[in-house]
């Protein structure tokens, strides 16, 4: 495995006068260091981890000085109304840019490296080009998208959505946390009254590519440190209701009981089972749940869990949803309680690009790096922007798998292999005039 | 059965110039109706049913309705240091008071009967003595016990326990709400600086008897129209935290995970298996449960919930925790979790006075009113104050069963025979100098 010193991207036809572009590990690291105080809990270090959910205030600090951190390389930042940040550096002005970037906006109690990275790598590759004094032939277009997570409003890459088209009437009023979408969307400084100008069209971009950390232990297991994304599963989400009868939890025998609990209990089990019977690489999991009255001596009369499956194939994610829901049906059955299902969210999976593929795999050989093709089992924006032009990802390994935790993990070294595998992929893509 | 109009009771020695003491059954309904709407929801009627948590504004207003209720029948309310309210009626002075009330604090979104009845059922017996101008021996007290459901501060029969001598050094700043109990019970004209005074003695009351709604459905379901408690049954309440690890929902694979979720949904199921296998009436229900961070995407790293088993006997409530405790064990290592159990609390079954049980039989036979012995398996304030004289309980049918639920009900002819059998069952406790 090459060292991280060692990851200047090979000198190839573009430019032979210049020193070979290089990222900067050590500036990469300090400026994931200085974000990770934005959000970090009281009292706490870089490995107590970030709450910095979209539009709050850890959120809005981390922004600006991210600003500053992008006018600091001598380019202009730009927000669309969606509250996204672009900044684009040289390229003839006819050509489409080549896109890169991630996201910065975390889960509560979530880890320095999800999105962080591959953000901070962007700019590191904007200024590896500007210092190697490299003429590309595309526009480097560095992004920020504002809201990844699906913590707020229950929307998952919310702002890449409405770059790629997926804009619905009443979008802007939806409330969470007492705010409107749109008064959100206001406090990054972007503008929901002309929310359609954030919509790109087909042709925008030359290519899109997003160096992520996996959030899963393949490459950590493997040790290998470059993985090469085949594609993002598609999500199907669905809400449940399970309707039971609250009574006194010591007057009601245990065979005249309508419990809530217990079926959602059955439910849970269900779906565990249901992802885990057949081959394949398809999770599912009931990450919430609530129960009414949710008092110690009353049976529970009500409970609402999530239930979620991931998979490639939208084929198996109906053929998952189908089963859980006649399992469900038994389970009213036997538990005497109403069970309905609601699809509340899918996301469609996207296949990566075999261009995208091709550059980052050659980039990666270009420094010795070992690479490993694989899905991504997380949702990123690059799903959204694959509708719009051939999309690739890179990961980098998540030590012990872990992530959407304090305890997530990427060391430096992997990180600056992610960072210079990056820059090598949008220089290799640039010497392509289609993907 | 005997038509509610009918329930006179019939005159014995202590009387032969006097009128049939009677309740008034109009009066009973119409105080149920008044205190109904001291925590109605918003726009709802009767049988909305009722949120009175004690210490909370509903309890505090219809806590001052019922005071001007016992003023009303010219008799002197008496609010002790933990806010119980006792009313006294003639008797003579060197004889112990006879003691009967109940309570008028509900769980959240409870019924208009738990409580309620047994309460102003005392006041009419009350009246009813002196509107026959009858003459008892002992004093007759009746009791408003201030803080019955364990909603509030999680500890249920709270206020008669202190009367029995269950008072703990800083039991005054347990904390609930953001409020200390102490100063809790300062809103219902308590004193909690002198909490001890409320402790009363072995031989403050000659008897102590209770009129309360089932909230079980054996006499519904056998057209029993009152129920000679034979015992309350005992509660073990554990608190068991699941420790698993939080992790992405997308990209761990299901055979690495560590779900508490799952470990949660197991367990849940036990205790159903383990309270239902056995023969006997005892009961095991996971009524609480909150899972963090409880996000869809995130695999459930902590699952906190109460697992509760009520029965007669210590004995089986021990081995069915053991039992649970086993089977946790198990679920902990299938799951990759941590489970720890605690027992939360205890409340240790009482069994009801022979002579109390005798009385109130022979109330009920001299109104012509069929009878069934059963246990309570709800926690009354009864059981505590067995601990200082000779307790027994009437129950009147539920419909359905139904309690702690907007859909409580009793009907009005049974909550007359209810608060009729209460006033015989005085009256013949009155005859014995022991029972």
């Amino acid at each position: 495995m090459a060292s991280a010193s060692a990851l200047a991207i090979p000198v190839t036809a573009w430019s032979r006068q210049s020193p070979r572009p290089a990222i900067d590990a050590a500036r990469l690291r300090n400026r994931l260091e200085r974000l990770s105080t934005h959000g970090r809990p009281p009292g706490g270090n870089f490995a107590s981890g970030v709450s910095r959910v979209a539009y709050s205030v850890a959120d809005l600090t981390a922004r600006a000085f991210i600003i500053d951190e992008i006018k600091s390389a001598d380019i202009v930042p730009r927000i669309d109304a969606a509250g996204n940040i672009f900044a684009r550096f040289g390229g003839q002005p006819n050509q489409p840019p080549i896109l890169f970037g991630s996201h910065i906006d975390s889960v509560p109690n979530g880890g320095n490296f999800d999105g962080d990275l591959g953000f901070f790598s962007a700019l590191e590759v904007i200024q590896a080009v500007q210092a190697a004094k490299v003429q590309t032939k595309h526009p480097l277009e560095m992004v920020l998208w504002a809201h990844e997570e699906s913590t707020a409003f229950g929307i998952g890459t919310a702002a890449s959505r409405i770059v790629a088209g997926d804009l619905q009437a009443g979008d802007m009023d939806r409330m969470w946390n007492g705010m409107k979408r749109g008064d959100a969307i206001k406090r990054i400084a972007g503008n929901p009254g002309q929310i359609e100008t954030a919509v790109r069209g087909k042709g925008t971009w030359h290519s899109y590519v997003e160096l992520h950390i996996e959030q899963g232990g393949t490459l950590d297991q493997a040790k290998v440190p470059i993985g090469i994304v085949e594609g993002i599963v598609g999500i199907h989400r669905y809400d449940v209701v399970i309707e039971g009868f609250a009574n006194h939890a010591g007057t009601t025998p245990m065979n005249e009981r309508k419990d809530a609990m217990v079926a959602a209990a059955q439910l849970t089990l269900a779906v565990r089972e249901i992802a885990a019977r057949r081959q394949g690489r398809q999770v599912g999991t009931v990450g919430r749940i609530e129960v009414e009255p949710n008092s110690p001596n009353v049976i529970p009369g009500k409970a609402t869990l999530s239930v979620e499956f991931r998979d490639l194939s939208e084929q198996v994610l109906r053929e998952l949803g189908d089963a859980v829901k006649t399992r469900g049906a038994a389970i009213a059955k036997e538990t005497g309680t109403t069970i309905t299902f609601t699809l509340a969210s899918t996301n469609i999976g996207a296949p990566a690009s075999g261009g995208v593929q091709a550059a980052i795999g050659k980039a990666a050989s270009a420094l010795s790096l070992q690479t490993r093709v694989l899905p991504s089992g997380a949702g990123h924006d690059a799903q959204q922007i694959a509708r719009l032009c051939p999309m690739g990802m890179i990961f980098v390994p998540s030590v012990g798998g872990v992530s959407h935790s304090p305890k997530e993990l990427t060391t430096w070294d992997d990180c600056a292999r992610g960072a210079s595998v990056l820059l090598g992929a949008v220089l290799e893509l640039d010497a392509r005039d289609s993907v």
